[in-house]
């Protein structure tokens, strides 16, 4: 495998809202991919319109991107891989848009931020979501094929061993002979009831799928460009190789890491901090390696 | 099953582009979805909207939309269908959508016709594809895990022969026992990189899987609301039941009904012509029953 897996899709509740969260926080960046497999929706920002968000939403707050952002991904992260309720967060939709407005504090004062989801590009979709779970699919269904070839041949071992005259010793072990067609409509006529049932969409999204998810992403089968690839289409896929926050399979280089949870599917990530300069009328970054160190001066 | 399966997507190939398409041609109106797994296009026309092309593109074109869509729907069909290259419909794109012109002859004098396809809404593409994908996914998940619990079983029976001294007769018999961990990893190790080749990500859309998504998408599973059942959101998802033209799950009636290839997937359609009433300008319609037909007088 090539590089470091690709993020996953992880089932989250925000504000009580089941969704699937897929995000990349870099180090004054950010994307975020939420669906609830009716739409799907992200939000991209760079350092600029991050500062100036932050400002408007905070009109003391006088600090570079660095010094408060550490801050925003250390709360909003848990809330986004599914390892806290987001109670600090509360999600509204309005004309097709998703908003999570945060409520935190940072160096003893109200801080804000609010996220403004908007319907992802098509593209976007197929990087993310539907080019990986037809290969996934695929994937699955010539491992049933394989799996009931198997089953033939252990039929036929079998067959030999009793046309040979041997017996079972517990009768309970004797298996009836795997016919594929037959399991394959009692399996459907069984299976696909659950699927209309409430259950959620998401909750499909399970453990072995994610990990199949990030073993289709990181082989690059999302990277191959057909007639979308004319330039004249605006919206970058997600997995492009990205100089910065990737969500995709690009291959990140080793500086900073961050660990993602699902074992499977943790992807490091690029930081490249260190190439950028702190704005013109900006105070000097502080360093947001240690973000428990709680802040001062980030507000006038 | 409930009402008729849906439509499922066909491979085509039309003016050598390789796509998925997913399409409805009722009496008088389409809908059309392609996709190449980049992006996803679609275009719905109406009558009138229809009627209006028609006039624009055939200037001495005078006959109303029945009259002449039979020939259109007869004469694309194929080429959306995959029976056919679509020798006569030529495919650009530009700005991101797809237009497809098609050239025709009909009663003796050329006719033309353009599909304007467009990046299609993502409520459309998670009901045509994100949602179904992740179910079948999920459903195959479930085969490979029962048929590699089946796979255990089999070889405690064939165990317990062979402890109790039974051979093969023929040794070529002998299986090796079933390890689902490694039989993953081998799988993976060697179809993965598959996927990575310069195969057609469409060509994985194989008929078992059409099969599967055609089962998926009748069992309603993609009729589910969520967050974006918001009356805010303008898209109106293709599965949603609808008085004429579906590409879903939708229970069509019993009206004319129209023969698709794959069997497991073929769906009829609903046949409302009886519903419309012919614009006031338009001369009396000629019933499209027989497209085959020669129509004479759709000209002045």
């Amino acid at each position: 495998m090539d590089g470091p897996p690709p993020r996953p899709w992880l089932p989250v509740s925000i504000d009580g809202v089941q969704l699937l969260s897929k995000s990349c926080f870099g180090d004054t960046e950010y994307h975020i991919l939420l669906t609830d497999m009716q739409c799907v929706w992200e939000e991209r920002m760079a350092s600029a319109d991050i500062e100036t968000r932050a400002q408007e939403l905070n009109r003391r707050l006088r600090a570079p991107v660095k010094a408060f952002f550490s801050h925003l991904s250390e709360v909003v992260r848990p809330a986004l891989t599914g390892s806290d309720g987001g109670t600090n967060i509360s999600v509204t939709q309005q004309d097709g848009n998703i908003d999570m407005k945060l409520k935190s504090e940072l160096a003893g004062l109200p801080f804000h931020w609010e996220f403004h989801c908007t319907p992802a590009p098509v593209t976007v979709v197929c990087s993310q979501l539907v080019r990986p779970l037809l290969a996934m699919s695929f994937l699955l269904q010539r491992q049933v094929e394989q799996l009931g070839g198997l089953l033939g041949r252990k039929d036929a071992e079998i067959q030999d061993y009793r046309e040979n005259g041997a017996t079972l010793s517990r009768e309970r072990l004797q298996t009836e002979v795997f016919e594929e067609r037959t399991y394959r409509e009692n399996f459907m006529s069984k299976a696909l009831p659950l699927l209309a049932s409430d259950q959620s969409d998401s909750l499909q999204f399970d453990a072995g799928l994610q990990q199949l998810y990030a073993a289709v992403l990181s082989h690059g089968s999302s990277r191959k460009r057909k007639l979308s690839e004319d330039p004249s289409v605006e919206e970058t896929p997600v997995d492009e190789p990205d100089t910065t926050c990737s969500l995709g399979a690009s291959k990140a280089d080793s500086g900073a890491a961050e660990e993602v949870q699902l074992e499977a599917a943790g992807a490091k990530m690029a930081d490249r901090a260190a190439e950028r300069k702190p704005l013109p009328s900006a105070p000097a970054a502080r360093p947001p390696a240690k973000p428990k160190k709680k802040k001062v001066g980030l507000f006038r």
